[in-house]
């Protein structure tokens, strides 16, 4: 593991992208509830990572806005061409390119519809920006890995605004704080990252959980193994593991377990590491403070920072186990087969 | 494979269990109108086999019935206790025993939050059919093996009722004509099957994609495999599959496909089956014709059923599928590890 890439790059330059994003976004959270006046809940369009990040939007809203936030099946509008009435609505369609025509076209058919429309695009420019009411431009700057990292964080963060203007009970000033909680995040020593890719080294499957606003990231992270170290990784929530998925789980296959060091859904994470251990998968942890590691076999440990922003340090390590798995594993992480950086799926 | 299961009995059990149902339900169409006037969207509560049945709803209900329908996310409620704007929503839990305590309680905080409320449920008199507005109780009789064969069936169909209660231009009649189908799925030779079965055996993952309706059947085929089989089976709609976890697929890793025989869907996943046959990739059909059959290694053919209503047949030879690799795998299928009938997660 002598040799870099361009994604661990990418993965250090987010903090850098993140304040620049933040320093763009934060402003404009009067023209977002300017827009959203008259709409009552959120419909997000995307796919891929962008769609990992709008669940993030999703429980974020719900949790701390009081709207419900739900995703859009885009072949609603692409495949099947009916007319949906959302009046009320504000639809979020998230690309990183702006450029997918699915997302585009099922934002255009949204606004039909009767949906305010907000797109959310590292692509200045795109298409996406062309047809929506309002547009939230990310600052990731340029990103040539396939596998997304400073575009799905920047993303996180133009959602976080996008709480904030909707009337979160949230505090800006905390959001603020994430560019230096990641800044501490790709500081420390990595000895836990590493020993983790050792382990998944040889691994078919593996399972990666998470409750509440870390269920994004558990998804996020369950599609970069896959992605870049082809890697059979299911992304799924706490009850959704134990409607049948537990059943998959064993020495052969481990459990990931993401969680924020405090909040309410910290103990639930604790009692699935320990349910999953008693059967004897290994377990290990992203976050989660020191009641989460003492339950799991090896961690990671992660700064403080408010449940409701620990998606984007949780995901951190998870993108440089990623990267240092498919180079163990002799892939290139910048360029998984099969993948390109748009993709188009007409 | 000489001995049988529970699960193979309740398979066979289908066709009278949705009889039964639809001519407990049919009747009850002008109920749902009357319930749901005043409200413009629905929001389903559902884990597991019953979120799976939830997606074919939500595509049913927006590309038929011109009604927004979307997922929630339970832990929104039990979790974070937050208080949201449900007001013009028709919230619809289901729940196979009508017992599981964060789906119950799901629905009652929709009601705190002003939406009208459905429970759909095979377990008459359970506190979900207690706390509903109205209560759509399938007649599956009971079912003892732990993955859900009949109650999900029924489930499609209190849904297909649901959707013509709202308004959907579909024809109640041609929902009259599933069970008859399901009976010739049954009746067919089981080569198909078999030799899917067969190939199926050493496999540690498989993906299983279908786009639209179908894709309710994709999710459902893979927790099937998972839960029963211990496969890692990934569920995916096309363009998700398409978004990061293409990269998977590979000659290890076959791909099975579902699609109705005729539809706006069908073209797209063939084109998928040539996709992921161009790289060595085995991919089998069920359903989905000629067209599909001939793009594929393996194939199991349906019925000729429109397009809303081939995820009652398309899903059966996926739970046969299930049955017979459960069992060649040495595994008790009617009682697979970690799993029980009711899924608390509390």
């Amino acid at each position: 593991m002598t040799t870099t890439s361009t994604m661990r790059s990418e993965i250090a330059e987010q903090p850098t992208a993140l304040r620049r994003t933040l320093d763009s976004l934060l402003p404009r959270a009067g023209e977002i509830a300017d827009l959203a006046r008259g709409t009552s809940q959120v419909l997000f369009i995307a796919r891929g990572s962008s769609d990992n990040a709008a669940v993030y939007g999703s429980y974020l809203l719900q949790a701390h806005a009081g709207r419900l936030a739900t995703l859009a099946s885009p072949s609603i509008a692409t495949t099947y061409g009916a007319k949906v009435d959302l009046n009320g609505v504000l639809a979020v369609a998230i690309s990183q390119s702006g450029r997918t025509e699915e997302i585009v076209d099922t934002l255009r058919w949204a606004a039909d519809c009767g949906a305010r429309t907000v797109g959310v695009t590292n692509g200045a420019g795109s298409a996406l920006t062309e047809i929506a009411d309002l547009s939230l431009v990310t600052e990731a700057g340029s990103e040539f890995a396939v596998p997304a990292t400073k575009t799905y964080t920047t993303q996180l963060a133009a959602l976080a605004v996008l709480a904030l203007g909707l009337g979160a009970d949230l505090d800006a000033g905390e959001l603020r704080g994430v560019p230096a909680a990641i800044d501490d995040v790709l500081a420390m020593p990595e000895d836990g990252v590493d020993a983790i890719v050792e382990r998944l080294v040889g691994c078919h499957g593996a399972v990666v959980s998470g409750r509440g606003m870390a269920f994004s990231t558990a998804l996020e992270a369950a599609l970069k193994l896959k992605e870049a170290c082809y890697l059979h990784a299911m992304g799924l929530s706490y009850a959704d593991l134990l409607h049948g998925p537990i059943a998959v789980v064993d020495a052969e296959t481990p459990a990931i377990l993401v969680a924020a060091n405090s909040g309410p859904t910290l103990e639930g994470t604790v009692r699935l590491a320990e349910r999953v251990t008693s059967v004897g998968t290994p377990a290990y942890a992203i976050g989660g403070g020191s009641a989460l590691a003492g339950a799991c076999d090896l961690a990671v440990a992660t700064p403080d920072l408010p449940e409701w922003l620990a998606p984007f340090s949780l995901i951190v390590p998870a993108q440089l186990i990623t990267e240092k798995l498919a180079r163990r594993l002799g892939y290139d992480p910048d360029a998984p087969r099969g993948l390109g950086k748009v993709t188009q799926t007409a």
